[in-house]
């Protein structure tokens, strides 16, 4: 094969989940295809890419819109600035918003803050989030919510964003909150281990 | 193979998640065994059957103690009087002590309500449900704990459950509760449903 | 739990594939079940347990007939005195008859030669295969067949086998086969090893 | 979102074995990278594409070399003129050559023929075949080799091929082979159907 080949195999073998064996099947996939078609979709691809853009305000990748550099949300004036939520990743907003229980704004992370991690301020956006912060609390914030993942790195990530939010919303009355934990959908309560059926319990409430 | 091989297969497929193949593993395993061991092991299981009977209150398998008929759970007077949780299973009342966070009483119904049962009444026990809730209605109870796994059985189970109880606690003062909702440990936000995140968002709690 | 509780539980977690899981969910489902009707399956199993033994020439469990030691295989004086298969596991014995297209001995090893065993002869039934294959030269056998696994352990098991009989055959005009190799039901050409591709081409046949 | 990045899933999601949240993942992975570096994969892309072609004889995508539109292997001169393999995809080609056992000419039919297909020679290169086939036999032919996939429409195809080239290769000492059938690695003789078995022991051979 061809060095272009091997390239583009390599290319394919970088995207999310894929291994070798697929990246192999992508190129000949791609290669196999009508010359006009490929074009096309090269194209394509580059206009999508200018289309989008971070969001100036919380950070997500979003449409353009051409006089802002906000997204929908952000550009939202009648959301709710009370409420402040951090998450990690552009997809944890997608599944809030469709909850449809949540109209504050958004941050978005970047990522988590890996367990070992010394310098998290060179990975996620933590100094953007503290000065976001600040000048929420002169704009009628009244509570910050960390919804993370629970597993460990989401809850590392909860007690760093707690100490790094800390200072900033002190004597301020703005109250730091996690999401609620208990019983999610699907959960059967013979596999479910103490810490979520203590949680459970504590959030039971009458029918 | 002789008739008595093919009937302890058949013994064995009836065991829980066990296939036909699984069965006949089995069988060949027992069947290959020193007699002498055999028969220690099937020794060792009617002793063990022998030990054993379901709780004269709550209704669980449990060890006889000799002098009453009450598991170690029922017979302890020194739980609280006021909570009285119901759960399909044994393993449920399991789950719930490991997580050291409830200290009353329980009762297994031995089973779900399934959706489209029509004489639920015979499959588990709700006409001793019944009872002992009344009995426990003239003994200080003030909440009917309702601890059933988060899936359409279990939600039909409880909609049932509190249909039926709703009579016997009416103008007692005594509520009837289910367990909260909320992310359970390993939940990741982006693979969380609607009605998962809508309520962490409602038991959410400072940190 | 009682102490013959736990007993019970460590020894179906002693079955093959049955992991402490499942063994307690085992444990539970017998405990839960009519006296009556666990003393028969007890009595069930001890009856089974007698039925069968050893067959006294190749060695697989099999059904007592009374009158000889020997299985229905080894007992049928019509099959194919020049034939003599050797196989790991007294299924393989199943597999290779379903087939219908053996009509020769078997002898069961009752295991695969282990790759770093030293005393091989201490786990498999050398000596027997030994003494049976001696004595079968003298009757007319003209072919020892090792159906083997295809794997490490079943190719490490051949070599080994061909070592131990080779002196017992020498210059008697008998010889030692190994199963054809080739693609076998539901084989995709693209994810066959080469080995695998170079026999089928070697076995290839006119349709 | 846009249509852009709406018509660029859909795109993902015709790529082979990737379903829509994949597809989700790939989009959103291209759209955060830099968009030099974006530029630069479609570019590679196009120019891997514009190096390929169909090779004029076997049909199988490969490099072009600028003098010739033959393949490398198809090229050779050197390579055995009597054998001729037909497989269904270019990707078994690598599979036989990575077994080093074979020398001779591939044909690349570009697909199976589907068992309730009337009009397999509007999907696969059938009409071609014959023509080469036909050549062939005037320059040495002595054998064609059907190297299909072991399940349904792998036996389908070569059934149609059979009859497709009997009345070419007719009167003319040339034969019609199929792959060879047996353990392939890693089969275990307890799992294996009664064909595989059956022609295991057809192709058994001598260690």
């Amino acid at each position: 094969v061809s060095d272009f080949i091997e390239k583009l195999v390599e290319e394919f073998a970088r995207f999310p989940g894929v291994g070798p064996r697929q990246a192999k099947r992508f190129a000949y996939y791609l290669l196999t295809r009508n010359e006009e078609k490929l074009k096309s979709f090269t194209e394509s691809l580059l206009k999508a890419r200018k289309s989008v853009a971070h969001c100036g305000s919380c950070g997500r990748l979003s449409v353009k819109s051409g006089k802002t550099s906000l997204c929908a949300i952000c550009a939202d004036a009648s959301r709710d600035k009370t409420l402040f939520m951090v998450v990690a990743h552009d997809v944890d907003v997608e599944s809030v918003e469709k909850s449809g229980s949540y109209k504050g704004y958004y941050f978005v992370l970047g990522g988590m803050v890996p367990i070992l991690d010394e310098k998290p301020e060179e990975r996620v956006r933590v100094s953007e989030l503290k000065k976001q912060t600040a000048s929420r609390t002169r704009d009628g914030l009244t509570e910050i919510i960390l919804a993370l993942d629970l597993n460990p790195e989401g809850e590392h990530t909860g007690e760093y964003l707690k100490t790094l939010l800390s200072p900033t919303v002190a004597g301020k009355n703005i109250k730091i909150t996690l999401l609620g934990r208990g019983l999610s959908t699907g959960t059967e309560l013979q596999y479910s281990d103490p810490e979520t059926i203590k949680n459970a319990l504590k959030n039971r409430a009458s029918v």
